[in-house]
């Protein structure tokens, strides 16, 4: 069944916006079924579903979900209604829910790939990114940790950086997939730099006024005047902080990192920077695990992603929420500008 | 102003509770002298302050707060009423507020070990510790980096371990006040098993059954089955699981550590075991910051403590909460089992 055609004489046409579905064994195909089927989605947006067709219409089957119509890549420029492009040549019965393998990985990677490519050719104003099985990737000899990863090389992105936000909190993270261990070797004054500043860009468009940067030392209590610390925090992140405040930025820092998460620091704080993945992850997905948006900064395209994994144990059930894929869509949108 | 004398002739006579202040020139005076004039408190146990007894004069008169009387050191061990007993020699007008030094740190360091030493002869049945500025421990030459590594010492305990514990959620540390850096070679199999077990141990007492204990990665999303990881999960948290198991405890893990502290996890898991400080103190301080209390696993003497700092830019004016130190003292007279 195909969803309505939009409107296509709006003085201000919707965004057209590219969702990709993810790992195909994993719960990415249903949720991105599900929203754009959803009115709120389908008033504001053109959304494109990124994926194979068929394994798509295998789970719409499956969890009694509307299938929008499928078109051809050559279609997507002028796409004017929610649809399918075909990405992957994965036969809908060679796959199995919660069973991603190195050919759902590579089917994936296409997809992203597809929708990088048509956004940086302004056929698509924005894209969506499903979970994917990092492994898969892997698996199937990509060479990027994730998405972030690909979408800076791919678009030729210099500085970038992941952050994730919600209603409750936004972090910015300065480094991402790499091993704990590995993290402290991985910091830089330019790094730390870099994040302060694209974080201090995307907050002061999203408040329209100048916004407050808290960011994290990387040891307990920052470090304890230099206690717990190889000089993290005095010879890489203060030198940072002190320099973006010469560039006018509004930033404290390096707070120790466990209290800088409580209430009265929360609300006074716009984007927290963050050393490390968990820094910035376990405080946003204890405060708001359904609702946030992973959004890629210092990108020549709008990105934005769920926040959640695959959900293997959940896939092909219509158990998982889709309400990350909402806030996601609804952010990409937004930051589009044209709606 | 003395506080009334607390019945003696009870079938069960109260708990002495010895409240050490922690550091002079910050919170801990005042809140010690808030809780000892609470009479939850007063119901519940016989309360003695052990800090320099002319800073605590100073701070009462200050803050019009109820000063009890000060007892000699002797007297320890048949005090029937709140009172003070004084440690360490700071004079009433050398210390300022906010001005931690190594005299402060001296003086903070007495009062515990008095504390602890007063616990081991059975004079009194738990030490509730205020905040120490771990600085001032530095300074004065004090070779410990905190409460936990002193108690462990001067108790000769030998598996021990720190736990933070609120309403919300309990976390015990396998690692501590060390370098972020430092943090995957100071993993261990043992460490990590040692802390599930005082971790199993520590529930199953106070839930009265067998509780459900959650083992954190190390790395990001555990490593993501290798990728995002030196092995850690791989060769040293599984493994422990694994024989936790054996032993007849309750574990999952190691679980992707963003993931771990949603409302799904925390609603089914008694305490987290967490490889890192801030693995365990940034989800703990987001979600209850005034309430939790530092409970120390594996020593021969109750001892809890407030999971606060000395909070220099708020002493002697007042302002501090006591909801930390309340608890503290709470759990240790639930921990004595004398009430």
């Amino acid at each position: 069944m195909s969803t309505p055609a939009q409107p296509s004489s709006s003085p201000h046409p919707l965004p057209r916006i590219a969702i990709t579905v993810g790992d195909a064994a994993g719960v990415g195909p249903e949720l991105a079924l599900r929203c754009v089927a959803d009115s709120r989605v389908l008033q504001s947006c053109i959304p494109i579903v990124l994926g194979p067709a068929e394994v798509l219409t295998t789970i719409a089957g499956r969890l009694q979900l509307p299938l929008p119509a499928t078109i051809g890549l050559d279609s997507l420029a002028t796409a004017d209604a929610a649809c399918i492009v075909n990405c992957g040549d994965l036969l809908g019965n060679t796959v199995r829910a919660g069973q991603f393998s190195s050919q759902t990985g590579k089917a994936s990677f296409l997809a992203v790939t597809t929708a990088i490519d048509a956004a940086m050719h302004h056929q698509i104003d924005a894209v969506v990114t499903g979970p994917i099985q990092k492994e898969a990737w892997h698996d199937a000899g990509i060479p990027y940790a994730g998405h972030t990863e690909l979408l800076a090389d791919r678009t030729g992105a210099g500085d970038h950086c992941m952050m994730l936000t919600s209603d409750m909190i936004s972090c910015a993270l300065v480094t991402i997939h790499i091993p704990l261990a590995d993290v402290p070797g991985q910091l830089s004054r330019e790094a730390v730099l870099r994040t302060i500043r694209l974080s201090a860009d995307a907050a002061r468009r999203k408040h329209r006024r100048e916004p407050a940067i808290a960011v994290c030392g990387l040891n307990p209590h920052a470090g304890e005047n230099g206690m717990f610390s190889h000089g993290e925090e005095s010879d890489i992140i203060a030198p940072a902080i002190q320099q973006a405040r010469k560039d006018g930025i509004q930033v404290v820092g390096p707070l120790p990192p466990d209290t800088a998460f409580t209430p009265a620091w929360r609300s006074k704080t716009d984007v927290y920077v963050c050393m490390y993945h968990d820094q910035g992850l376990i405080p946003l997905k204890a405060l708001s695990f359904d609702d946030a948006v992973n959004v890629t900064l210092g990108l020549p395209i709008v990105r934005t992603s769920v926040d959640h994994g695959t959900a293997m144990d959940l896939a092909w059930q219509g158990k998982a929420s889709e309400q990350s894929m909402l806030a996601a869509i609804k952010m990409a949108t937004d930051l589009c500008g044209k709606s």
